[in-house]
């Protein structure tokens, strides 16, 4: 199990805004370079936001990636919610370490590291040096009945979230964390989160995850609105509580503690966005460090985007999830930080100027 | 000056449809794999693309990339319908032989060669190991006042094309081959071609390119307009001979070349699609083996990427050109691959499927 010496509390009390002022200098210097005002569109927004991240216009190139998956299980699987069944989380995990699934292919063809967080998957994996064990327990309870977690499971998932981004940090200093995540039933638990954290309605926000049907699709609505109904509070700790996810949870730690690393962040799809939305109602600083990968196919994902006023840079109609979107969108991230550091300005280059 | 044994003609008889049959057994074997059904969206489609193109599910991975960059000028900049001076397409050639344009930085970050081919630019640039001599002229005529180019010119711009691809591919055995250009004016011409070729309006494909203000984009139509009433037909040849331009007909021939290579085209934006589209008109083959990057703010390139019947893959609102845009598909095309050959299907990886 990772621990790490560093508090919640003290991890939350260490994140610093992003440097406004270094983005308005890199704004000018984006503007100067040989290239007509404007015109490389998202790249140059992104750069500047890596800047004010880094909290310099000298950002670093030819960075460091890793890609983290939370995994965990979720009791409310049991209602059918899921086109697959509950097995499929340790087996996705296997498949992880294995090194076969699609978020494998895609960290090698980015050059990411891969490593896996196992915040409570049902079954625990043998050891591996990629894996991380940051288990809560063995899957949470099933919301249709009660609570989800504990409140003192919620505050150590994040913990444990926390102690995976340090642990993987200790490794190797990288300089940019993309996220994804494994769990039968997680979009679920992520619907129900966002729902309550917008105050938005079941049906605006639960969609077909990995594919349910009609049926599936209404079981899932009914559950979710459900839950919704039971909640005293959108306090982030009751919705933790009583409709969250360990992983969810746990990769909302992990942005706490990459935020307070001033790490760019790379947020996959909806279950991910459900856990950007917990950091930032935890801690609001932690929004300008994330960057949004992509449009999931999953309808609730606008929601998430819409409150965390995030816009994704790829729309590949991907719903996948395990961090896919996220390290399809890191060359993006690399190629927005030469543009700052290797491009020279008109003055320069001795280019001239448009008339 | 770039020369090849193979005649234009010779090439295009070469040219070989894409193989549809390993076209569905990429898709059998797309869909097997341990992931909810179509659940990677754009991914898989490029990657049954990349089988029918490679002619076998065993597709190469680890890819070797090349950009090549088309360079001209073009007489119809006297007009003023560009916000630049003519004298920045030769200062730019310098910029991408110094390595410090956009290109550049995006070529090193997704790991690409880069190169450039002078295909016609008013002042020739001092040899350089990555700059192609494929010069026509110095610059087309101006169009407003006759055909931007002899009959001749335009054979001599496609075999030009064939040389330099011949040329890059004996350097190395790329796998694949992302074209971008540069051309004060070249937005003029490849609107008068997009709106020849594809029977459009002038005020439909015509768009402020590096950024022309209200008066220029009215001249850009004015000028547009008029040439295209000239036209006594929209055979491909006329086209390019009336209103083409030396680098967009070059990289049409790029574009022949790689088709008979079996090489995947990456097709940056606005003025790329032109050639791309002219390409299409001399051997309609060659579609196939093109991958629209991503969808340019100009506004004519969906005309031409709707004549093409070809969607874009990125939208991240660029316009700049030089091929930045295929430079960040590049990741995509090597993330497609690998999903192809490194994931397992739900039989070899021993994972439950959907209920």
């Amino acid at each position: 199990m990772v621990t790490s010496p560093l508090s919640t509390r003290a991890c939350i009390d260490a994140i610093e805004p992003v440097n406004t002022a270094v983005a308005a200098q890199a704004r000018e210097r984006v503007d100067a370079l040989t290239k007509p005002l404007g015109s490389l569109g998202r790249i140059e927004a992104l750069a500047v936001q890596l800047c004010a991240i880094a909290g310099t216009v000298q950002i670093r190139t030819n960075l460091k990636a890793a890609v983290l998956i939370g995994a965990g299980d979720h009791g409310i699987a049991a209602e059918g919610v899921s086109a697959y069944p509950a097995e499929v989380t340790p087996q996705m995990v296997g498949a992880f370490i294995g090194g076969f699934a699609a978020i494998n292919a895609f960290s090698r063809a980015v050059g990411a590291d891969l490593y896996v967080a196992d915040f409570g998957v049902r079954v625990p994996s043998p050891a591996h040096p990629s894996l991380i064990d940051a288990r809560i327990g063995a899957g949470t309870a099933n919301f249709a009945h009660g609570p989800a977690m504990t409140y003192d499971e919620v505050d150590a998932a994040l913990d444990a979230g926390i102690a995976a981004f340090e642990n993987i940090y200790a490794r190797e200093n990288y300089d940019v964390i993309a996220l994804g995540e494994m769990g039968i039933a997680n979009t679920t638990s992520a619907a129900a989160m966002i729902a309550a954290l917008t105050q938005s309605r079941a049906e605006d926000v639960v969609g077909r995850g990995t594919g349910v049907d009609d049926h599936g699709l209404t079981r899932k609505i009914t559950v979710v609105d459900g839950a919704l109904q039971r909640l005293t509070s959108h306090d982030w700790r009751t919705v933790a509580h009583e409709v969250g996810g360990f992983e969810i949870v746990g990769l909302a730690g992990a942005i706490l503690a990459a935020a307070r690393r001033r790490i760019p962040i790379v947020l996959d799809g909806f279950i991910v966005s459900a856990a950007a939305l917990l950091a930032y109602h935890i801690a609001p600083a932690t929004r300008d460090y994330c960057i949004a990968a992509h449009l999931s196919q999953e309808r609730g994902h606008r929601v998430a985007l819409h409150a965390l006023e995030l816009k994704p840079l790829l729309d590949l109609e991907l719903r996948l999830g395990e961090g896919t979107g996220a390290a399809l969108a890191l060359p993006l991230i690399e190629a927005a930080s030469r543009m700052v550091r290797e491009m020279k300005t008109f003055a320069e280059a001795g280019v001239a100027t448009a008339e």
